[in-house]
């Protein structure tokens, strides 16, 4: 937990200013809440990052109470399946009291799973041969949300039991109604030990910030609940959790929220935060005085009202650039570069960020066709994608046709987020990352357009960039000092750390630069080059040691010229290093300026 | 409008499976509706973006009844504020039907603004001297949600008037209340002739994005309402909009709307989109059965339901880097260069992008805040920031001052989206763009480090690094052929397009690099350089014309060597050009270093 930081700051103000309220009457209904010290005051938050915040008791225990029953609706909605539940239970809200005997009178079920009759009922949904069995899956329940474990006030359970009348008389009137199976005493058992277990503030935070998560528990990256029973939970909640003053409460506080008699209240932020309360003076409603005024301080300070939401579906598109922009790491001559460059337009990549969402998809997909560049290559770059709605596959399969139509291809690249569905990819053609993507593209290219000398042919040392423009004598004294070799794949021609001392001329094959002096073929390739590359060139200036690996992709012919050839070469013939040295500072101004090109769109 | 998109074709799909669909039975109250076409059936959905997307009847005029109600309510908050409005009509939900009489018992309200009883309360607090004023404003108000001139439909405003006696009921009880002022005939006479608007599918999809993006027209790009009141709107929407069973529509659908008689459906995606329905035939309910239908289908296809929001907060951090790999485009010498690396711990630069909410705001705070680094000076990025909450203000102006305690200071850079409140950068220092940030902290470095001889000091040009190297009688041949010369402020060295057939070495004074031959002292800069750089040295290597404009900004002293003269001395002296392109490419080398750094910063 952070110790100092603003939002810290923030809710130990707010819980200062308003522990200062003494409004309010702890409930009484029995001895053991009627205890209950009124001074008591916790604050929880816990975000969908699994960050805590608390201030105040929050790790003072108290009795969960009608804070476990959307728990405990979710536990029956994962054994029984939602139809099952929902001829038992409704999701209507009432502006009943949450210990109201009345039911729907057209169907005999219980309004919704949040007041009592409704709770009793989905309690006995849990599945279980025996009570014990049914106790231990709702143990498990509640400790896959707070990620702790619980046990139960026994005492309060004993009191509960004895002054339960009313719940009983609930319990036989659902099996009366025919809502309720099994033993009404054994699952009003149930009932009231459900809501006697013990949690602080921190656990219901983090229960809390479960549901705000899709159910996935943030601190222990357990799931608790599917998305979609997450998702109609958070519904029910919404709509019937604060018992009556629905809407006011929706449109003063707006977010799914569960308040219990022991002084707790729950609030879910969905995709930001939960947030916990327990302080137990109670208002008329029945809901924790201090627990209700946080909760419509903190939506009234940071704006958390869900309809607030502006949203920026534009944003899913973090730029987008043509083939001459794009550069695999498969080093071309530049012959090829100029034939890639000049076929730009064949390929359009689109890198996209976040969440894929509709609004998100509709707006990437409407980008797309509308472009008028009509690339027949449509590469989507999805690294930074962190969630695909598996609801979208559809929309994507449908582009993809709709390009194919046309002779285009959709191509998707390096969506491996935990957030993107499997299936997600099959829809077209797929790479693990941007830059195999591109490296098929510029091989088809130059299959297609190429008709130079490219880097796949075997190229003699006299066509070296580096060598041009020699005098015939001055290149005889160089060819006169290069060594010829053969190398297998795999083989180091230099190794990260050793001393640059020479320049290797590369005839046939593949060399790649990989950064670790024990690289291997698996390692990640910085760069690749083939035939008619010079590598290792920086030598010629800055000597000192190799900043990475040189090795040999596939059987590689080279030639080398050593540091120190050159220098004997050059005390007889200055303009061979003036010519050299031309070449390379051409080289790399070259380069410079395709890395600036490639700056400018990263940057922009 | 796009012609074939993925999400056309599925609307299309949509629209024709559910033609087939012949339940329901058109509204007959009033002989004016009873006369509608079954068959008719349109769909329109525009984006926040403005993007429309319209199937089948989507321009067939139909009268809006009902579904004028939020937009009057919007109305009436916006001349008469919250307290006025709230004291005269509730917000809660009822079971009632929507032409119910009752109101609520304990404070003689109507319960909530969108049943008939408070669409007349709404209607009479519509500001206005005159009906025919009152009138005027209810019309404006709707066209600055559709973007389009709209008018009554005479026959049904009569037929309404004919056979509208329980409104007239309720208009003398409201009055009786004491919820209504003025003349109850003359506001019956707005209520029905508001009822009676003619509008479009593509109308009403535009209004219910305006709510989605609150409150902005994304078609016409202009306000309808403040985003407060839009927020409360679309609250109401959710618990109230669909009459009765709010609590089923909560679950399966989730997102505001608002059905009417004529058999209109608007249905609200905060942040995403607005979608419009029309189709006759009513379920039991009074909603258009197709309307629904959509709705449902477009909430379970493509996963619309509020709640699945999983966000993704640590998303609003798009990279984050220090010092030593900022840059800003003021050139230093080497160096200088060395001095801002060393001390490259002094400065952290975080890049925001999107949404700045309030799970953003806290995951990007606390970030800083345990960043172990500690840097002195903490910037943000906000180039990317698409929209910062106001409500957040404070979290930033704590984190200013958290950081001040220990001597630190945050640097807001490039703020300025439309989104981005102007208050906002008023908490901490600010900049127009991170690059005078970062130049702002490295003249800090350079000043309180820096011991050497910097860009800011008069340099010979014997300290050149292009001529470093070379032998006595070698630099005097080249200092032979050199020309000085002082340029005034705006002055040109060199223009865009001209012969690039010299290098300037730069003695004092700044040289910028701009786009454009016409360039001036207010052109955007590229780059700049002080005393002790060369530039446009590429003109060695490449020739050809100048690729941007170079341009005194201070009074500058430059020495100037032609490639030609250059030239001239190597023919005698081949050691000089030797030495002088090893020293281009050494530099070149350097340069395309720190770009592959930054490229590596940027990418990932």
């Amino acid at each position: 937990m952070p110790t100092d930081t603003p939002l810290l700051r923030y809710l130990q103000e707010l819980q200062s200013e308003l522990a200062s309220n003494r409004d309010g009457r702890v409930a009484d209904y029995i001895p053991a809440l009627a205890t209950a010290d009124p001074a008591l005051f916790g604050i929880s938050i816990v975000t969908v990052n699994g960050t805590r915040y608390s201030v105040g008791d929050s790790d003072h225990p108290f009795t969960i109470q009608s804070v476990s029953k959307p728990f405990v609706y979710g536990m029956a909605l994962t054994d029984r399946g939602v139809e099952d539940v929902r001829h038992r239970v409704g999701v209507e809200p009432t502006g009943d009291a949450f210990n109201s005997i009345r039911v729907d009178e057209e169907s005999n079920r219980p309004f919704n799973p949040l007041v009592n009759t409704g709770a009793i009922v989905t309690t006995g949904l849990v599945r279980g041969d025996s009570e014990a069995d049914q106790w231990q899956r709702i143990v498990d329940g509640f400790e896959s949300f707070t990620g702790r474990v619980l046990i139960a006030d026994e005492a309060v359970y004993e009191s509960e039991c004895e002054t339960g009348d009313r719940n009983r008389a609930i319990a036989y009137l659902m099996r009366n109604l025919g809502m309720l199976e099994g033993d009404p005493e054994a699952i009003l058992r149930l009932y009231f030990r459900q809501c006697s277990l013990l949690v602080t503030t921190d656990d219901l935070a983090v229960a809390a910030a479960t549901l705000a998560s899709g159910g996935r528990n943030p601190v222990t990256g357990r799931r608790a609940l599917t998305e979609n029973l997450n998702e109609r939970i958070l519904s029910v909640m919404q709509t019937c959790g604060m018992y009556d003053a629905a809407g006011a409460w929706a449109v003063d506080v707006g977010f799914p929220s569960k308040s219990g008699v022991s002084g707790a209240v729950i609030a879910v932020l969905p995709g930001q935060a939960g947030i916990a309360v327990y302080s137990p003076p109670l208002d008329v409603r029945g809901n924790s005085l201090r627990g209700i005024e946080v909760c419509r301080r903190l939506a009234g300070d940071f704006g958390l009202h869900p309809h607030r939401d502006r949203g920026h579906p534009a944003g899913v598109l973090r730029g987008a650039y043509r083939g001459n922009r794009a550069r695999s790491t498969q080093a071309r001559t530049d012959t090829e570069y100029a034939c890639i460059e000049e076929h730009g337009d064949d390929l359009s990549v689109y890198e996209v960020q976040g969440l894929i969402r509709f609004a998100e998809t509709e707006f990437l997909i409407g980008f797309i066709i509308d472009d008028p560049t009509r690339s027949r290559v449509v590469a989507i770059d999805g690294r930074r994608a962190l969630l695909v709605d598996h609801h979208l596959i559809p929309m994507f399969a449908e582009l993809a046709d709709l390009l194919a139509a046309s002779g285009r291809v959709l191509v998707l690249a390096g969506f491996n987020a935990p957030g993107v569905p499997p299936e997600f990819t099959g829809v077209a053609r797929s790479f693990d990352d941007i830059d195999d993507a591109v490296e098929w593209w510029e091989d088809q290219v130059i299959a297609t357009h190429f008709t130079g000398v490219g880097s796949e042919s075997a190229r003699p040392v006299t066509d070296q960039e580096l060598l041009r423009g020699l005098a015939d004598d001055d290149l005889a004294a160089v060819l006169a000092e290069v060594t010829y070799s053969t190398l297998d794949p795999g083989a180091f021609l230099a190794r990260e750390g050793k001393p640059a001392d020479c320049v290797y001329f590369l005839l046939s094959g593949q060399v790649s630069v990989r950064l670790g002096s024990k690289a291997t073929l698996k390692s990640p390739r910085v760069a690749a080059f083939g035939a008619g590359a010079a590598v290792g060139e920086l030598a010629l200036i800055e000597g000192g040691v190799r900043s990475a690996s040189l090795m040999a992709d596939t059987r590689v012919e080279i030639a080398t010229l050593t540091v120190e050839a050159l220098d004997r070469i050059a005390r007889d013939r200055p303009t061979v290093r003036a010519t050299i040295m031309g070449n390379l500072a051409r080289s790399l101004a070259l380069r410079l300026r395709r890395a600036n090109d490639r700056i400018r769109v990263l940057d922009s």
